[in-house]
């Protein structure tokens, strides 16, 4: 990971330069909060949704996300993601709350065999529900840590073969974060608890991935490197609010705010001096 | 009310032991506060809205609020609250614009006659229009005080009939809350005007009675002081935002902030410290 | 423009005093936004989008703001539209995204067509699209300043047509913005760059036009100076959340919420000392 150590706070810098566009379809309750992020990084988001026009618009941008809370928004996630796939832009699906229903499993499976799917993020809840098509928990928010409690080592092995099957990288948010493309896993232990007392913390995480691989997508980069930046990135600004909250005594609205004001300020020294990754396989 | 005044802390910190799962259809433009505030709370928050999966979350969840902002979502409203219903979850209705809007009251009407309510929460001008099934006005954050305007007495007596025909907890929010079952009825004197001058403090409250009576609702317990604690917690947390906003002379964005974050740091003692709370019948 | 310098702060009391009720029909990634600078500034929002009930809510209001980031509700704009049209509401549009979707284009159009619109607000290249009727950019929150970059005297030639053919006012944000009807075209210097960096600036000045707007429609007021008023009143409020936030060395979410508790605690001789607008045509 000696790359990603060196390259992570370079790979921000290009992202502000090239100012990606990135089309969410994402759900209401955090789309403030993933364009507000995205601009905080120097990118562009756009939200639509409508099925008339979001071929034409995802043309135009950089990469798709697709959050899985909007779920009514499946049909306009669909259109898009066929047209993005047309064009070789990165897909990154937010399976939110996968765990608690079949009905967005069977739709993103769906997606995903009509589509090309660069990424997956979601937390480990959401992403076991996916590897074991099962239901795991309903809560969104939850901080499960599933592949903590059950055996490590089977968790990982499943992972890395879903990364393989499916020819994606998928980002397991938690306590740590894994990030995975089948051949190599990556551990990254930035990030805060408080992270997990807002909501939004893993939507805007995938709309970073988002901006990070819409602008690497095109070089034949090797991409694993950039989902990591995008994870450390992330957990660096997690810190950088958990810590200036906790010094005021302040609540967690406070840190939602500070989060992404986080993001608008990070320097690249920021990055080099909290960077705390490793390679796990 | 003793018995509130002992118990309110300490349900609070049931609700922070138990996490329960609240699932809110709710409007988009509060949405993000509903979450963030049941979050803050120690409850969790699902806002699934799509018909076909409506009923599998639900089922998983404490409880069910339908907030009638999110019009729009009927059809997966009546779904939920069947299925809540026969999980005898409870079920919250936030009539938001119910004075404004024919269509709304209706729906809401058929709700109640389709499913099994234990709660509705809104200003007094929304639970006039129910109550009197009639026109009030069409502003949702209107902070109205039209059960001071006429004449209290009718207001309360209406109020109880309303509550014991439909046997449910109604809480009037305004300048002093009222929360009434039909058999008694508190007014609470927590709670600061500021809460008016921001969109969401009713929605906020609402998400927050959800989590309460999701708690509570399986021990057979009395539900009448769960409510009001519910609204004391709210109106408390309210109080502290306002003071602290109003010392550093800040403005409405900075409460709405505080209000959150008020939730999020609530100890026990400011809970007893503040707590106004007397039972009118 | 002697008259707008006396007046404008004279302007912002009487929308405080009348409290104009502004149905917005409005995207969800703002919503919250709108609403918030709405009570902010002493008006009260009401977002209903439900084809069954928007002819009855905005029959009570005072003014109707159509924000086609919210393009699924079209359906429900055209109606509202409508109706605001028989009860000479003004009509406020703001074209989000109007430079990335043909098909939005499109449905701005069928609604001019439809119903009388009064003011359309959007950066440069969302009105450019609506001027040329052609594809511009696709980022909704572009700071775009195509008018600068382009000739400046084509496009305000194109603008005050596109005034006088269509009998509305036209706000174009930017740098400096502009506010034109067509026989007169003024430009405000008040704002700040930060406006650019988060989602919603423009949302929320579409909102404000709709609270002073509608205050003033019904008394054949001359409209261009409280268009003006509005536009220099957002900038105002920009420009003293700017300073209080580079202040404090402070990010992009502390701006958002600085923007909205200025426009709450605003004075008039905050007004007075900042205001910068002359008249260009």
């Amino acid at each position: 990971m000696a790359r990603v150590q060196d390259d992570v706070a370079d790979i921000l810098q290009q992202v502000r330069n090239r100012k990606p566009l990135v089309h969410c379809i994402t759900n209401m309750v955090t789309a403030n909060d993933c364009a507000n992020i995205l601009l905080a990084a120097g990118a562009s988001p756009t939200m639509a949704s409508h099925p008339m026009e979001v071929e034409e618009i995802t043309a135009n941008c950089n990469s798709l996300v697709c959050n899985f809370g909007a779920i009514k928004d499946y049909e306009a996630m669909l259109l898009a993601a066929k047209k993005a796939s047309s064009c070789a832009h990165p897909i990154i699906i937010d399976p939110v709350g996968a765990g608690g229903s079949t009905y967005r499993r069977m739709m993103i499976c769906d997606l995903m065999q009509q589509t090309k799917v660069s990424c997956i993020r979601g937390n480990a809840s959401e992403i076991e529900a996916l590897l074991y098509n099962s239901s795991t928990v309903t809560g969104v928010d939850a901080a499960s840590n599933a592949w903590d409690q059950r055996n490590k080592e089977e968790f990982l092995s499943s992972l890395m073969n879903y990364c393989k099957e499916h020819q994606l990288i998928v980002v397991v948010s938690g306590e740590k974060d894994l990030v995975a493309d089948g051949k190599q896993c990556y551990e990254i232990s930035n990030g805060h608890p408080m992270m997990a007392r807002i909501t939004g913390s893993g939507c805007m995480s995938s709309a970073m991935l988002g901006a990070f691989l819409g602008v690497f997508a095109y070089n034949h980069t090797e991409l694993l490197p950039v989902a990591v930046s995008a994870v450390v990135t992330m957990g660096v600004c997690g810190q950088i609010a958990a810590e200036a909250c906790l010094k005021n005594h302040a609540g967690t609205m406070t840190f939602r705010m500070l989060l992404i004001d986080a993001m608008s300020c990070l320097t690249k020294e920021q990055i080099i001096e909290r960077i705390e990754c490793r390679r796990l396989i």
